[in-house]
């Protein structure tokens, strides 16, 4: 079981733009090159988080992305499921009727009981993840780590961050 | 986020095996053909849960797979970790540090945020997962789904099942 390293990279680059000034837009670019990782990567779960409805999508020269929702409405679960897919990560390959003489078919219109407790199990895993939300990853920010974070955030944006309106 | 299909075959033939008798092994062919799938693969699986202590493998002739533990004693989760592993499903790649000017390495000692949010849910998930056990996947024998269910294993074993002893 693993869950793809776009998932670590969606979720700091949400954390990222939480930053932002309201009318403020970061580039798919300036966002990769502050995690380190490639822009083509990236803009593919940049694109399923906008197609989610959790990022905005800017065009134009001053364009780029932006939370299309407050920090306090995007959870975990909502990150996690645009970027690897809403399957569950268990797939019943309804193993049951394979092989010698399997039941027949009246016996398995209810999901296999196997099946079941897995799911069960997923639900507990996404209703976690569903209570996490990126305000509160936001943390404290009087915190001398959570100062030393947005500081050095601060002066990423101050050479990167694009606005729709001059800035004074 | 996919689990890999080698989890439902090991735990549908754990189901199996807790239907031998208390001598009774069954070969690892027979438990693959059982399912429909290739013994070299399941063959895999099989030797994790026996690593594992849920399974002793009996060698010789009239060898096999059985349970090495009672049925109330194997849990969803005991498989899962045998067969995938026990690394977590999501790996924080430190994307923290990367990038341009990183904070120094004394901001890193903890944790980040956001890998403790996903492994607490990762945990919710475990949890969820060692509560259900193969005794109680087993189910109430009297219902007639369970009845049939029985009926095709016990025809399977009355060809295939291997017994230390001979029966009478
Ligand atoms: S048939 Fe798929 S989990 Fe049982
Ligand atoms: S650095 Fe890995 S999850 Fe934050």
């Amino acid at each position: 079981m693993k869950i793809g390293e776009g998932v670590e990279q969606a979720i700091h680059c949400v954390l990222m733009l939480s930053n932002l000034q309201p009318d403020g837009a970061l580039p798919a670019a300036a966002l990769a090159a502050f995690h380190g990782v490639k822009t083509s990567y990236l803009l593919k779960h940049l694109q399923a988080m906008a197609g989610a409805g959790l990022l905005a999508s800017i065009p134009g020269p001053r364009g780029g992305y932006r939370l299309a929702r407050r920090p306090e409405d995007i959870s975990l679960l909502d990150i996690v499921l645009a970027v690897e897919g809403p399957a569950p990560a268990f797939r019943c390959a309804e193993i049951r009727q394979r092989g010698p003489n399997p039941l027949p078919a009246e016996f398995h219109r209810l999901p296999c009981g196997v099946a079941s407790a897995m799911l069960r199990a997923e639900r507990a895993y996404r209703a976690e993840l569903a209570t996490i939300t990126i305000a509160e990853l936001r943390g404290d920010q009087t915190t001398p780590l959570n100062q030393a974070i947005n500081q050095r955030n601060c002066a990423f944006l101050d050479l990167h961050e694009r606005a729709q309106t001059e800035r004074t």
